[in-house]
C-alpha cells in the first residue's frame, strides 16, 4: 500500500544487506513513520513481543524471518537442538497468534531437509520469502472474495455508502500488504463502491485509532473513529451494514480468536441482524483446536498498556499516565467469538459458513 | 463518603454564603481534588454541560440548585416566563438524563405556589434541598436492597470474593452520596462481605478509570481496572459473578438508557448467564417513555472527547492528542439496553423484574 505516495510492505530483507530485516516500526504510528533494522533473532523477538509489529499474518512472516536471522547470524553451524531452541524462543514471544508457530515450524521443516549449514540458511530465507509471497497473495484473494459481499449491500442500498465496522487493525499493517479485513474494503473503494468505515478505537493499544485510521486515511477511504463502546448503539440505530474483523487463531469449527472486544461486537451484530464476517488466511486456522477454541492461550499483558497513553503534546510525541501508576489492572489481549455468532469466514479460497463441514469443503486436504 | 478521611457529598450550598453552590469538580479527578464555587445559573449550566459534575441523580440535584441560583441571583423579581426560560436553559444542558428535567420541573412547580419573589427563592432552595435529601436516602435504600443479591452470591461461593463488573461511574460521585450501582457494593464491603470490582475504563471520558476506581480506592474496596473490551472475555471465563450499572433514563418497561457500552455488557452477561442489574432511584424512570426507550434523545458529543486524553506527565497534569486533531469522529454518549437483557432493577423501594407489570407493582401510584 502507499505511504505518502510510495509503495511499502510491512517487512522485507534489506536490499543491500541480507543480514538485516527491515520493518515498519508500528509503535510510532500515526505520529511518525519509522523503519527499523533488525539484525538478530533477539531483536526480532523483541520486535514481536513489544509489538513493533503485530497482526497474525505479519507475526508469521516475522517469525519466519526471525528463524532466517537466527541461522544467518550464527557464528558457526547450529546443531539441530540449537535450531529448535531458537524456534521455541521465537514462538514464545506471542503465544496467542497461531501463525507464529505455523511459520516457524515451516522454516524448521525446510531447514531440516539440508545438511550443509549454508544450504540451511538459504532454505530458511527461501521459505520465509515464500510465506511472505503466499500471505500477500492470500490477502489479494480475500479481497476479491470479500468485495462481493460489499457490492451486494451497495446494490441493495442503491449506491448509498456501505457502513462497515472493524475492530483493531486487520489492515495491511497486520499483513504484508492489503490486509485481511481491509482487503475487501480497499478493493471496493478502488472499484468506486462507496464505503464508510467505522473504526473501533481498540483499547488498550488503540490499534484502530492509531493504525487502521492511519491506513484508511493514507488510502483515501472515508472513515470515522468511534469508541469500542459505540458499535452496539450504532447497530441498534441501523448505522452499520456489516462487520469485518481479522483473526489471530481460528478453530476448524469457525470460532474466532481475535483482539479483545471482538466478541462484544459479534454479540451486538447477532442481536441486530448485522452480518459479521472474519477475514483470514488459512494460516490462522489451528486445525488441532477444539470446538469453542477453548485450548487457546490468551495473553495477559502488562497493565501499563492501560495506564499509559502515548500522544502528541504541541507536536511533540510524548505520553501521559491516564491513571496513577499503581492502579491495579487486568489486561487480556484476546477473546473468543463462538462460531454461532459468525455469519461467514472470508478466506483465500472463498467465503465459508462458520462450521466444520463448510470449512472442510474449502480445505478438503485437512479432512 | 470519605475523601482522605473527611466526609464529602458531591454538591451543597456554601455554608457561609447562600448565593454560592459548591461542587466537587470532577474534571480533575483522580489527579486533583478541587471544589468549585458556582454563583449563577450560567455557571451551573456550564458545570453540567461540560461535565464538571455528571451522573443522573447528581445532574438532577444540580439542576434544582441551578433554578435556585437563577432566582436567588436575579436582580429583581422574575416573571413567570423568565423562570420558564431559565428552566429550559438548564434542561437543555444534558438532554439524555431524565433527572435534570424532572428536578427542574419540581422546583418550578414549587415556586409557582408562591407570589412573593423572596418566598419563591425560599421555596426553590427548600425543594432543591429536599431533592438532595431524597436522593441521598434513595441511594441508602438501593444499597440495602442490592446488598442482598451480593450476599446471596457470597454465600453460594462460600465467602470467596464476589466479582462485580460495573460500567462508567454510578458511584457516589454520580449521586449525592453512596452511589446507585456502588451502594450495594459499599454496603457489602462495610459488612465484611468479600467483593472485587471490575471497573470498565469507560471510553471516551474514562469515568470508570478516573472516578469509579478513585472512589473505590478511597473507600478501600478491592478493584481491578479493565478495558471496555475485556468484560465479555471475563464473563466467558467465569470471572464475573454479576454486573451492576446505573441508569440515566429508564423506561417503565425496564429498558435502561445508560453510558454508551452498557448494552454490550448486557449482551455478554445474557450470553453467559451472568445476572445483570441496573440500580437506579425512581427519579430516573421516565414514565412517559415507550417500550424500548426509543424516544430518548441520545447526546452526540464533541469528538475531542476521543482525540484528547488527560493525564500526568511526571506528576504534572497535562494532556495529549492520541490521534491527530483532524481525525473524523462519531461520539455518542449513551445506548439503550433492552429490558429482555436486564435481570432486575434495584430501586429505593426494592428489586423488580425489568417489565412493566413488576415495575408498576413497586410504583402503583404510576398506574
Amino acid at each position: 500500500m502507499k505511504v505518502k505516495g510510495n509503495h511499502f510492505e510491512t517487512i522485507w530483507i534489506h536490499k543491500d544487506n541480507p543480514a538485516i530485516v527491515q520493518i515498519i516500526d508500528q509503535r510510532f504510528l500515526p505520529f511518525d513513520f519509522r523503519i527499523e533494522d533488525l539484525g538478530s533473532v533477539e531483536e526480532m523477538v523483541t520486535a514481536i513481543r513489544d509489538m513493533h509489529l503485530r497482526g497474525a499474518p505479519l507475526i508469521g512472516a516475522a517469525g519466519a524471518l526471525g528463524m532466517y536471522l537466527a541461522l544467518a547470524g550464527a557464528k558457526g553451524p547450529l546443531s539441530e537442538e540449537s535450531v529448535a531452541e531458537r524456534a521455541r524462543f521465537i514462538k514464545s514471544s506471542r503465544p496467542t497468534a497461531i501463525n507464529l508457530a505455523w511459520a516457524v515450524d515451516r522454516v524448521c521443516n525446510a531447514v531440516a531437509t539440508a545438511t550443509d549449514f549454508n544450504a540451511k540458511i538459504n532454505l530458511a530465507r527461501q521459505m520465509a520469502l515464500r510465506i511472505i509471497q503466499e500471505e500477500r497473495e492470500n490477502c489479494i484473494r480475500i479481497g476479491r472474495h470479500g468485495v462481493k459481499l460489499i457490492s451486494e449491500i451497495s446494490r441493495r442500498k442503491k449506491g448509498e455508502p456501505v457502513n462497515i465496522l472493524t475492530h483493531c487493525n486487520a489492515g495491511w499493517l497486520a499483513c504484508i500488504d492489503y490486509g485481511t479485513a481491509t482487503a475487501p474494503i480497499y478493493l471496493a473503494h478502488d472499484k468506486g463502491i462507496a464505503v464508510r468505515v467505522l473504526v473501533d478505537e481498540t483499547r488498550p493499544r488503540n490499534q484502530g485509532a492509531r493504525l487502521t485510521a492511519w491506513e484508511l486515511h493514507q488510502h483515501g477511504v472515508p472513515y470515522k473513529l468511534i469508541t469500542d463502546n459505540a458499535g452496539g448503539y450504532m447497530m441498534q440505530q441501523g448505522m452499520v451494514d456489516m462487520v469485518i474483523v481479522g483473526s489471530d487463531r481460528t478453530s476448524p469449527f469457525g470460532d474466532v480468536v481475535n483482539k479483545i472486544g471482538t466478541y462484544l461486537k459479534a454479540l451486538a451484530a447477532y442481536d441486530n441482524g448485522v452480518p459479521f464476517y472474519a477475514a483470514l488466511p488459512s494460516s490462522t486456522i489451528d486445525w488441532e483446536l477444539d470446538e469453542g477454541a477453548s485450548g487457546t492461550p490468551i495473553e495477559e499483558r502488562d497493565g501499563e498498556e492501560l495506564r499509559y497513553m502515548e500522544g502528541l503534546d504541541h507536536g511533540r510525541l510524548t505520553g501521559v499516565h491516564i491513571v496513577s501508576a499503581d492502579t491495579p489492572v487486568l489486561n487480556y489481549g484476546f477473546d473468543i467469538t463462538p462460531a454461532r455468532l459468525v455469519t461467514g469466514i472470508i478466506t483465500e479460497r472463498g467465503i465459508t459458513k462458520a462450521n466444520r463441514t463448510s470449512i472442510l469443503q474449502l480445505f478438503p486436504e485437512k479432512n
